[in-house]
């Protein structure tokens, strides 16, 4: 990558101010920007940057107003998350150098593939699967019989897609990720043993959800496990069977929803947090990392902390008296003492 | 699938109750059931839907007795879960579609396969490994030296087993499951720095065990970790070396069990639940999600909750009142006052 | 494995004290240790052991002073774990029997590839990466695009490697660990979809580093992830995008890091630990397990529990009052009527 302002301004749709000729080589962090880098403005909260940077040009966005003078070229854009996009596409990265299928690659004769589709070596698209246009299938993945994938997704190396899973359109699913392994299911017998519950349902998984890496997605027992449009989850996540995870919801790491919730619209999920299953959690709750929610949240945008969970707000007053519980316990016991002298 | 509720019965070996040439085309929930399915009624609980669903067919216990009138033609089979399962390989569900040994798996001349063995594409069978008649080793499977596998097992894609790992018969191992993984075993030296521990041992899993996805089995440092018969573990667990897990235990997703702690047999650990090391947990603990357990339990049967851990009634009550603290830490604020009014 | 004190004494360069000619056929934990096999004593811990122990042979540090009498053969040398390590490789343990560039395995002509490397089957090594000497690839492995990989590393089975990641010198991956994934990055739009935040950075890991198996590290946002030198990873970990973790930290099971959090060197951090965003912890940290960390640890050498996390002994100090909270919100009750009979 070497470009000068003048050329990026082109590609972006963009208006420069300063001098066209400024050449980058590479992308840097705004707070760390060195000459001959590009660094991005998005996020408002790191504007006192814009004034600091040695960033050779800077992307930031069309209305953006500088409160003091700023060093490297701007180049203003309608959207700077887009225009980096943009960019790294324009320049080749984050796509695999390799296209197509490859001959090491292994594609049942029933199975069927869109076109400009790319399978990488040793994966597996099985009988009756069916792999939609511009799709990317990393190296090492394994899509069992019956499997559909919409346009435009990509799955990384050693993603496993049980049977009969569907899949929209423009998803991104990570390094290792198993969608539709069976639930947890097993009946109790009288003498102690556990007897598997037959897992015959699948999983649905939405437009333009992203799934972070070794993240599981249970099949529903019956019926489908859903993961609804815009849905993105982190990495190390656990979503049991028959559980359904409401449009734009966002969960973070090592968060686990037991079987059967359904998680509302427009969630925001802390890392490591836990649901019991079978509970319904309202459109736009927030979660508190590490929280353990055991019953469903009916108010919307709420947010919880605890566990078990309890109002955001609440937890953190009660919090702060278990911090100092034993001044609290001492009080107590003097209080006692000085009653029984006034008793006396 | 399409089959009358006659053909059924003969099938299952059960009982007609209502219209034997009741036609159906695929399974659904009870509570869901459309003409045209067959349902299943099992746990007692669903039972207000056999009176309310659509389903054509319903598959219900010998002694199920109706309280109502029911609408969708009865089989009686002595085993719900079982007639299932028995009806999903009637008609080849859950089972790959291809069998035996795929030209482009690795089988090492060195190694033993039974009769009836499936193994898929891009799967590893190393030197001196035994895999036990009609096991099935789905692709991309890595089974490493001196692994001893039973029969009737199934090991679905991307499995990793390391050497000397023995299996017992009818075990399931999800996608991604590592077993026999190096267990977290450092010298810390004088200057801070780590020496590893060489991991010597190995893991050793009895008959009937099932394993979720992306779960890890670390291998003793010496000796073995050991998961008894029919022991159940959920997806993205943490069996660290030298961990003993007794018969019939049943383990939630995100568990995790620190080195050396042995766990009873038929538990019920909850989701996200942590073991520290060197522990025993007697048989029949109930440990409810999250919990964090610090100390051995002695006691059979019992129910504990909390980070530390405490008796789970205990915790409750003390959770009932850290939920009011903030009135209670009041309450005692007021008291001083009242005292110190009345020593005037 | 069969072979005499004195020619152990030999390979391991050490001292023995009792029968030259006892011979041993395998390795035993010392509490465990039977007649014909060879145990070995580092932790001083498990020092009752050494006059208990059935072993043939008992390796212990030269300047082991036997408080009682001691029945095996004693062979004393400088380092006993580097001995158990020297021992094992002499026997050709704890590596593949397999070496070199397996047929199978797909190397790109623009990759580079030191000596002595090995690389299993079905394992990818793309255009312009590099493998040092000496390391071994298992089967089944994914590096992608200009990674760069030390010497003497061992990657385990399914371990799948990002584009630009760099991984120093003597590191082991254990199987299905995934490095150099997405960082969770998205810009929350008006109409509450999201939009993804390209992820353009990377993940650099230092010498002498583990990772336990399905742990993940995702890339930087811009920049690089940073797992410093001897820094020791436990197996199900995540670790986000733009983390540090500072050198000879020791991280246990299921812990996870949030985005462009700083870890201090020499910490130790317990399992199912979280820990927020962008905050910094000093160096030597102690980390009770499933604490969770919300701000920043200034003072280094201080050890935490609680979520969110307070000083160690503080938290034990709250939660035995928690314990008791009901018995304390008697106590007020009991006052309070104290108090109103007092002011009759």
């Amino acid at each position: 990558m070497k470009i000068t302002a003048k050329l990026l301004s082109k590609i972006l749709n963009g208006t420069i101010e300063g001098d066209p000729e400024a050449v980058v080589f590479g992308p840097s962090k705004i707070e760390e920007g060195k000459p001959g880098t590009i660094s991005f403005l998005s996020n408002p909260k790191y504007e006192s940057y814009a004034y600091t940077t040695e960033a050779s040009i800077l992307l930031v966005a069309k209305d953006f107003q500088a409160q003091k003078p700023v060093k490297p070229t701007l180049i203003r854009v309608l959207d700077v998350y887009a225009s980096v996009a943009k960019l790294l596409e324009y320049f080749g990265e984050g796509k695999p150098s390799w296209r197509g299928i490859d001959e090491q690659a292994f594609i049942d004769p029933k199975a069927e593939i869109g076109e400009e589709v790319s399978v990488g070596k040793f994966s597996i698209i099985s009988k009756s699967a069916k792999i939609g246009k511009g799709s990317v299938i990393y190296p090492q993945v394994f899509i069992d019989e019956r499997v559909e994938i919409g346009e435009n997704c990509i799955l990384y190396p050693g993603a496993k897609i049980y049977r009969d899973t569907q899949i929209g359109n423009a998803c991104i699913l990570h390094a290792n990720v198993v969608v539709g392994s069976d639930g947890f299911g097993f009946a109790p017998q009288q003498d102690g043993h556990y007897k598997k519950i037959p897992q015959i349902g699948k999983v649905i998984i939405e437009d333009e959800v992203e799934i972070g890496a070794n993240t599981v997605i249970d099949r529903a027992t019956m019926g489908a496990t859903i993961i609804r449009k815009g849905v993105k989850l982190d990495n190390l996540i656990q979503i049991a069977h028959n559980v359904e995870i409401g449009a734009h919801t966002a969960i973070a790491a090592q968060a686990g929803i037991a079987g059967s919730t359904k998680i509302g619209e427009k969630c925001l999920i802390g890392g490591q947090a836990g649901f019991v299953g079978h509970i319904e959690i309202a459109n736009g709750t927030k979660v508190q990392a590490q929280s353990g929610i055991n019953k469903a949240i009916k108010e919307e945008n709420t947010a919880i902390y605890g566990s078990p969970a309890m109002p955001y707000n609440d937890y953190l007053r009660s919090y702060a008296i278990f911090r100092r519980l034993p001044d609290l316990s001492r009080q107590v016991a003097e209080l006692k003492k000085e009653i029984a002298a006034l008793k006396k």
